[in-house]
């Protein structure tokens, strides 16, 4: 792979900063776990978007969460066809592999994902309508739900609500999973659904009951 | 979706404790990263195992990363095939929304989706060979450079080999996206592979040159 | 003491987020307890097992419950032979300088110290046997109880029948101390044995008629 | 054992309130704490005190610490007698069974055992000096260290002075058992000492160059 660069300055500078300081503070942790592999209680699945940083929202440290990012949060339904399956061969490793009692969607807001389906949805977005396109086609997934929000005239309140239903169509998806299903229902393992508000730093649960956000 | 549960009490408080704290001190820079939008400087791909903390080992804050974890942070090659392509769609929003500068394979070590793709090859794995084995079959892209290890004996540099070849891999499936090979080779992006390793906080980079993982 | 280093970054972090909330919450509680001294209403002895958590299972704050915790929360016989005795001293200021009203001794399910005595008693566990065990040794404490439990054959059974007998144990060796006795018989302090199923959250008090543990 | 009693109904009224709430909520993780064991992080060594809630201060659920606690948060001297060493075999679980990768010793401000030691030491405690009491007796092992504190004058700041001191007895008493010798030499194993001031909300964490506990 000749068209690979070393690693920028900033970074390495960083880097050596974080060893001489934390890494040298917790060398015992991160030895254990290496020495007796990780064993995190929770795997969260997230956006890529800078702005979200769930190990800080949750002082979590290094060994705590299992974290899956991709755009906009999104579990596809089971489709055991044989093809790469990114989010779901995460959701088998977490739930199979290292039995983590909790699976968490977290959402939130001004996302850009959630932006591109209501763009495409309006007829703003050709670009993403092309078929080589992976954002417009990896959106598709919320599309249906478009017509949930359609007549929304808030444009903030527009894509918050289907921000937040982007992730009760996760957790939706994630049940159609045969060994999420078995375990959710026998209580081995817990499903949650949050929206974080980046500008407030607020931070709200979904609750079934009611099938509204609540503020935690 | 009646299956989901509130949030665990015990993050629940630690969220309040980062918003009274953290959240309170950052208000404004929060602030900026809605009313101005996110501008990260690059993209990282790195696995969802819970030892990995990229912002941690990069002493990143929010908004700068623009992060894709998945298991094995693998790329897929290019395959605009219409289907549901969750890495893709997150590369082709950082390359093409988002325009960061840097796109950056971490691989690490102790990856549980590496050994489990030896496991395979040495046929110790019968239950990832199965079609429905999603972690089986995301890890058959790396399946076809089992042979470059296949008589390593010592098994910790086996994995590490392999660890370090599955960056390689990615960062050949980078460039068969259009849009990326004309990026890098315009100098408008550039590409960067490194491996991490868990126990003894090291960063290796990788050399276009001589084809090795050099100490950062 | 050269060898020790500052608190891990993950915990100074937490201990932020409690000063600017709970603290904060209860700063006037928390002022009373210092200037009117504590005055707790039980002690509990329970096992060091991070699975545990008395102030949990009870809602209980600040002041509540003077804890003494040790492994397999036993009580040895009164011998005030002049050694260092810290569960008898953990007592005797609980009971003396406190005047608690009740003494709870809290047993629970997959007690590893327990399961450490039976695998001593069976033959399979020579490095407790070792004098230089401090575990073996404070096992052996257990140990003469092994007989009443040789022949059940259900293993969980087993360990649960005896990790119940380390609770009936306890509470005779605290009728040894002439303190307790005394107050037991006056009616200034009482004695209860509990035993916790940590998986399915339950609860039992033994019940000194029946000689058995029944759910509260 | 016929002495014992029922566990009174506010305990049990206050069980059945967390088995509602907080075990439902997290019935999953308390499972998962059973079908593949604890896996705590670090060992915390505190006092009884009812005042001092180390998982409060810390944030910390079920599974996170493993604790014991004694009067004043003190470690012997490794003394391998073949006796019963309550406070030693509870280290070498969690370092020997459990690999925990902290040690850290919480001291307090208000300490009574602390307090009775200075009595002792100023001849105004003579029930502490009999041979069977057992808080005198475990006081003695801070003995030696009162010369230190024998000249200040004001009383606060001589058992501030004291119960820092405690601290660093116990972390230099740690070192004395060649399984924490060796795991802290080879840096798989840190010690850290604190003190928590209850009334204020303070922490302050022992610094090994100055000698002196700083704030955190």
């Amino acid at each position: 792979m000749e068209h690979s660069k070393p690693l920028p300055s900033y970074l390495v500078q960083r880097f050596h900063g974080w060893k001489a300081t934390s890494y040298n503070a917790n060398q015992s942790w991160y030895r254990h776990l290496v020495s007796e592999g990780q064993h995190p209680r929770a795997m969260v699945i997230s956006c890529c978007d800078s702005r979200v940083h769930v190990t800080s929202i949750f002082g979590a440290d290094h060994g705590e969460f299992f974290i899956h990012r991709n755009i906009a949060n999104l579990v596809p339904p089971y489709a055991p066809d044989g093809d790469y399956h990114g989010t779901s061969a995460a959701i088998e490793y977490a739930v199979g592999a290292l039995k983590v009692a909790h699976l968490i969607v977290l959402g939130h807001s001004q996302c850009g994902g959630v932006q591109g389906c209501i763009d495409m949805c309006e007829g703003h977005a050709p670009h993403l309508e092309a078929k080589d396109s992976f954002v417009g086609r990896w959106m598709d997934m919320l599309r249906p739900h478009y017509e949930t929000v359609s007549d929304i005239s808030d444009r903030q309140l527009q894509s918050r609500t289907l921000e937040k239903q982007a992730v009760v169509v996760s957790l939706g998806n994630l049940m159609t999973f045969p060994f999420i299903k078995s375990r959710v229902e026998s209580g081995d393992l817990s499903l949650h659904g949050l929206w974080h508000n980046i500008g407030e730093g607020g931070l709200e649960s979904y609750d079934a009951k009611s099938g509204d956000f609540v503020a935690v």
